[in-house]
């Protein structure tokens, strides 16, 4: 802020001088006293100026609508929803979201710092302040081959940067038990510079959990059940209560919002699909769930707001008071949190859901063309269990539906003349394939799934949490081929391949996890890809054909998984050969 | 912190190793989620590794003693206890106190920059974690002469260090709302640097109070009424609520706490004197008095550490959890808050009451010899009222029992043969004289003062919010000079003088505001100032002697008061004559 902008403000606060704008006959939600008081809101070069009685050279009546804090998304994985940051700011503001916490650790798993960079860069084209954290995992771990590696050195570039808030989710919780050098040298950047590090720690308690904690790790968004809460709420995190496409803890957690404890309770979504944002909304569901369920609406509201603005340090903003950023949302009533106009710094930039700023898209260049494959084709795709036609006994990877976590089982299946892996249309067991798509080593990992329910076809796609290479899963190595060349082709996204042609595609050139349209084309292909995986691939559909296999190359959930090194034992640690 | 402390922490977290102490069999108070639980704290390096069951290498059992969080003072300017911050930590410690917030603007008012450099160096000696704010208003007003001006460009040079919070109380709001350029350089400096930005508006409201906090101001330790705090409060600050040696509003703001504000509620003392510390106590005594008035005693304890450390920043403390400050205050019961045991950074720092560190004092050098007087002689106090005996009309400075408002009032009083003031008997009214003592300008501020009680002799003092010049009150000139030359000569202080002999002198080397002496010798001197004051002096026994004479020269608090520059009508906003 300069000299001009604070005079400004002075006079107009002081009522000397017209505001710019005047958000007229407002009920003013106050976050700090919790009331709420009939007033306008005067505002001035971007910034609440006062709250009272006010002239403006531009004014609009609030009519009586309620006036809350733009509401701040505590974490958010942007790439997760297909599309870059400047159509996600699109989705989200008309909704009343202003600010959000992201951690593009995909991105960065892909392309690496330039990534990280390109999501920076894109997030300057729209009105939704992004503000991110810098991913502390990347690889995730040493078992897959991702698409770059950040480490300390890496960090220290990037970590001091103002839109930079800390060090994004410590999913390595067994580097930091073991004090691992690299993970302790990332924490140690975080205190170094006075950001703070998001956690992500499922299932460690006790003393391990203690230990973790006493890095210095504030946050906490895996929290399924109220005695987790407790216990991170009680060792001093931020409980982030998250409600997004994947994961829907919220409604579990909210008898444990306490009038003492809510102070330290924060809203999130970890991913949000185009159709959620669609159906449901975002941050300003998380409220309308909240408040359905007996929670005060203020309170709900800080938790939207002014917690957030404390945990991530963001003074500027989370409330309506003088010298506060004006983002202001104007909402008809505190039970559905429909945002009727919201403003960021002042500007008008969304009305009746309409998102009113033209969306101009930084250049891609950086972070397309991600998918480089060699040493790929059909022949590789064989399994190749014995000598002669066989009934092998086998591990193979077992889907449980509305989980990511896998049955390691063993199955009995038949091979082909010359040993090889053979579908059989009567057992749901298809093969599935890791291929290597960032630095052309050729690796492929080869295993068997099971409770797919894919019938005849394949499908192909560039988005596996974490390292995001190639999952293909298919009923025959011809198919698969089809699928994946298609796949590289059009550097990345989806592909369904039916009687051998492709039948379905969505394109994602950025870094083969975004697309580079708009949501509602992204969310229509989602769900042409959806139709037509369960009526024409014959797709279980129990489960969510894509995510599903999303999820099936990540080595730290249990009990089986499969990168492009391999297959993997998450118990045992270990990897491990397709026969048992 | 490096890496191999983090190390230490985590496998102490872990019980892998053994903690440095443990201190078993607490009641942990948890301030996150106001919770009581019985556990040890462990503790590796300084910091609280974990809280449950360990083993330590030193282990104290607290046999079931209540464990709280050292308490945070967020106001305090340790000038006013007459002693230096060693003498001042080894008072407050044992009390329960780990952290201060020190606004230095006396001793800067004094000796500039120096002075404040001093005030670091000296915090460097005790146990005391004692962080600065850099005064923002030196000199306090135009109408006096300070020792020092602390412009824009001296606070840069200290702002940014990492013991330094922000930009001390911002007194002058009628700078503020005139945007002043000095004043707006000075708030623009607390921007740019991210820090805090401490208010000070009494009686300022509506418009012009949203005016003052829009430019950034957050606290507000001024409030003595319940109306007043709330709209602090809903305005964005966080509001102190004091009780120190003067001012004692806790008491009245209590039944404001609610369960909702209570998060933006800090405590603090403004001043707090050695018999205080000795008779009530500290911060924990602020913990008493809520909670015999009916507030949950944890939620009183957050407001003397969480909320205070949540507001100014300093995240490595204020709650008993994995990764914060070992400073903790283990205390018999939660309503009399007597600290048994004091640990700060893991510590055992004191004990039933004694501090437990040696107390090393660092140099006075650059602080003392600050009694720079020239031009002043016995002549120089003749208040010269007409050209031959009279009687004349003139204004004094009515003091106001309790109140550091004074009144402007017309008194009749009889001139000597010359036409000069001569003091009658009959009348309480004597001589009041402000002597600039800095840079030996030999400005000399005369007045009339009434009420002060005094019947024969004089008093001299070199504290006189907040320029610090000489006052000296007296019935004669002979007196008033023998008491001022005494008091320059011991190079500043408190004279007292009576039958033209110094009868009593508390000796202020460092800057004329702190003894270089312990609290305890201090508070009996000035136990014999007062009894002296009253039973020899005459002074009035319904105020207190030197606390009064403090306050003549504050030319921002009404009705009329005295500077080295004259006697200044604070309501007209000028100086005017004795005659009126």
């Amino acid at each position: 802020m300069d000299k001009a902008s604070l005079t400004d403000i002075i006079k107009s606060a002081k009522g000397e001088e017209k505001a710019d704008l005047v958000i007229k006959n407002c009920h003013v939600v106050n976050v700090f006293s919790s009331q709420i008081i009939k007033a306008d809101i005067a505002i001035r070069d971007g910034v609440i100026a006062g709250i009272g009685s006010y002239s403006g050279k531009s004014e609009i009546d609030a009519a009586g609508a309620y006036a809350i804090p733009g509401l701040i998304e505590s974490h958010i994985h942007i790439e997760s929803s297909f599309v870059t940051p400047e159509e996600f700011g699109r989705m989200a503001v008309p909704l009343g979201t202003t600010t959000v916490i992201a951690d593009p650790h995909e991105i960065t798993n892909v392309c690496g710092l330039k990534g990280f960079f390109y999501m920076m860069e894109a997030a300057k084209n729209t009105a939704l302040d992004i503000k991110f954290m810098v991913p502390s995992c990347v690889p995730a771990t040493p078992f897959e081959d991702s698409g770059a590696v950040l480490n300390s050195e890496e960090i220290e570039k990037v970590i001091n940067n103002p839109d930079v808030l800390g060090l994004g989710e410590l999913m390595n919780y067994p580097g930091v038990l073991n004090c691992d050098d690299e993970v302790l040298n990332k924490i140690l950047l975080a205190k170094k510079y006075n950001k703070i590090i998001d956690g992500h720690a499922p299932g460690v308690v006790g003393l391990d959990r203690q230990a973790y904690i006493s890095c210095g790790v504030k946050t906490d968004h895996e929290c399924s059940t109220i005695q987790e809460m407790q216990e991170s709420l009680q060792n001093g995190m931020y409980v982030e209560l998250r409600d997004g496409s994947a994961c829907h803890d919220l409604e579990n957690l909210i008898p444990g919002i306490t009038k003492e404890n809510s102070r330290r309770l924060l809203l999130c979504s970890d991913d949000r699909q185009p159709v959620t944002f669609h159906i449901k909304g975002d941050i300003n569901n998380h409220l309308k769930l909240c408040v359905s369920k007996g929670i005060d609406p203020i309170t709900a509201i800080q938790m939207g707001s002014l917690n957030a603005a404390e945990c991530y340090r963001l003074y500027d903003r989370g409330a309506l008071a003088p010298g506060l950023r004006a983002d202001i949302v104007l909402v008809g009533d505190l039970k559905n949190f429909e945002a009727k106009k919201v403003f960021i710094q002042g500007e008008l930039v969304a009305e009746d859901g309409k998102y009113l700023k033209e969306v101009k898209r930084a250049s891609i260049s950086d972070v397309s063309g991600s998918v480089k494959v060699a040493g790929f084709s059909r022949e590789r795709l064989t399994v190749h269990l014995a000598d002669k036609k066989s009934k092998c006994r086998v591990h193979v990877i077992e889907i449980s539906p509305g989980s990511i976590v896998t049955k390691n089982s063993i199955e009995e299946v038949t091979t082909d003349e010359e040993g090889n892996f053979l579908h059989d249309p009567e057992k749901d067991i298809s093969k599935i394939a890791v291929i290597e798509r960032h630095h052309k080593s050729g690796n492929i990992g080869l295993g068997l799934l099971k409770n797919y329910g894919i019938k005849d076809g394949a499908i192909a796609i560039t988005i596996a949490h974490d390292s995001h290479n190639i999952i293909c899963v298919g009923t025959d190595d011809a198919q698969m081929e089809t699928a994946v060349k298609a796949l590289i082709e059009q550097k990345g996204g989806i592909v369904l391949v039916s009687k051998n042609k492709v039948i379905e595609r969505l394109e994602l050139p950025v870094a083969g996890l975004m697309s580079d349209r708009d949501a509602d084309w992204v969310q229509e292909k989602l769900a042409k890809i959806n139709q037509a995986a369960f009526e024409i691939l014959g797709i279980n559909r129990e489960i969510e054909p894509v995510s599903t296999l999303c999820f099936m190359a990540l080595p730290v959930i249990p009990e089986i998984k499969i990168t492009d090194k391999g297959l993997f034992d998450v118990k045992e640690f270990k990897f491990i050969d397709i026969l048992d």
